[in-house]
């Protein structure tokens, strides 16, 4: 087995197997995942990171491999994370409408990776941050993290970017309205695709109708904008990058960038204290001091918050 | 204000208001609920809580109230915590179908109560065994509490119960399928009501398979009865009562009924325990800790396992 620092060092110098291998070691809560954890740290916050989200249908895929195909041409090296909440598979093949990326699949600039959920969704808002600090320490310049729907754990998983594409295309009225408050909180760009079709403008327009009802933006504020696109013939994918980069420009200028990325640092070490004193609760459990105060509760000689009261000594040595 | 331990005395003496009052005081998250939960302990342990749960329409409301008869007419003092996800009402009104109780609303060994969500099945789970702590307090020697439907967290609810009671109906083939899982893991005690309608022999016989196909019990182990009522003429449900007894005769011969509620109290100190820790964390937040180990990963310098670890140092003193 490949020590960790020698994987870090070829996952820099772009090898595609390097990288593969430490997303399974931060993926899988590897006994190394600390030390993988550590040894990224000093690489991390180069990567922009763009959420693209959007429901079934909508041109997901297509989209990402328009974006893939412009940021290339601008000479980035490029990483997809495709989440698939419904999918049992994942790794690195290319699945499903992946296919459709596959044009990508040679070029050694872009890296494509799919997760899945296997039906646990908290877990892979949990391996999703860290992944993204792998691609990110591998000197992708920008990492598309492209999950499907707009369910809560989606919201979450584009969370994780520092600028969300809610993607969207004409005829599916009724989507928009479901997802409604989802989507408006979550956009920083917006995009219609298959432009060409009917009921394009019309869709617009009630996004657009929807965004000011929703405003209460000040001066200065950013304010989504709304791009229409046909992707599958790369129309008006220049203007997405264009939107992307301006809504980077403006979280630089006015220090929102580190501001969103110290918030989400902020959550992922609360989630890892809280899981870690769980577990540390688990312990007492293992050495029956919880059911010794819980045989207490059940005879009458202590009441449960007085239990947890000496529960929570036993775990911080009653500070 | 009346001040606690003599509100638990008119409680233990049987007034409603009293009753009303502290279960107000645990439900709201008072200032005060340690307090009371502290003066509730010694009294805690005497209550026979009976779990009621189904789909709507299979007759609960009408049920319950036949059970409340029968255990009146056995002097037992009732209580009914009515769990209601759907409402947005609360307190000790007869609400909707509860109605069909009213005939025991003049009856002073019955404490009838609603309970609903405001949308936090969450905070409902964690008010519910702090009013049956409460009802058992006061002396209610049978507590049904009663929940709509075999979603999640009415599993959550109904785990709160000594005895758990399934309740069916013919002509509910699909609901049976939907809930199946859930259904067969929860129930002591299944009842067909409804039972002079047609096909409830049907509705018994694959109930009766379902249970057969998720067998894999041992001699001396439980095996579910399936009761047929007709609970609008009180038809069945005598023998609903003794399936119950025989059902706590069980769990006091082997021990159950002690390991049951040890194991309840165990999860419920767990609940709070975490809570607590959380609030720690969050105090840690305050304090702008979190933020400034957020801020350290973002530049680099730190990973966010070692940030957790010193946030949870920083919670319990570095054990």
């Amino acid at each position: 087995m490949q020590d960790v620092p020698e994987l870090v060092a070829q996952a820099r110098e772009g090898r595609p197997r390097a990288v593969a291998r430490l997303i399974s070691l931060v993926e899988g809560a590897s006994p190394r995942l600390r030390e993988v954890m550590a040894a990224l740290a000093p690489f991390a916050g180069n990567a922009y990171v763009i959420g693209l989200t959007g429901p079934p249908g909508a041109g997901k895929s297509t989209s990402t491999s328009a974006l893939i195909s412009a940021y290339r041409r601008a000479g980035r090296r490029v990483a997809v994370l495709a989440v698939d909440p419904s999918s049992p598979f994942s790794g690195g093949a290319l699945l499903g409408d992946r296919v459709r990326m596959s044009e990508h699949a040679s070029d050694p600039g872009v890296y494509i990776r799919s997760m899945a959920t296997r039906g646990h969704l908290g877990g892979l808002a949990r391996a999703a941050p860290q992944a993204i600090r792998v691609l990110d320490a591998a000197g992708c310049d920008v990492i598309v993290v492209e999950t499907v729907g707009v369910g809560q754990s989606e919201v979450e998983i584009a969370a994780q970017a520092d600028t969300s594409v809610v993607l969207l295309a004409p005829g599916m009225g009724d989507s928009i309205q479901a997802a409604k408050a989802g989507i408006l909180e979550i956009g920083d760009v917006y995009v219609v695709n298959k432009a060409d079709r009917d009921g394009a403008d019309a869709t617009a327009r009630e996004l657009n109708h929807m965004l000011a009802l929703g405003e209460s933006r000040g001066p200065g504020d950013w304010r989504p904008p709304i791009v229409k696109t046909v992707a599958s013939r790369g129309e008006g994918i220049d203007e997405v990058v264009q939107a992307l980069e301006k809504h980077r420009a403006w979280m630089e200028e006015h220090g929102v960038l580190t501001a969103r990325r110290t918030r989400r640092a902020a959550h992922e070490v609360e989630t890892l204290a809280v899981t870690a004193l769980r577990a540390r609760i688990a312990d007492l459990h293992g050495d029956r001091r919880l059911d010794a105060l819980a045989e207490r509760i059940v005879a009458g000689d202590l009441d449960p918050y007085a239990a947890a009261d000496e529960l929570v000594a036993g775990v911080t040595g009653g500070r």
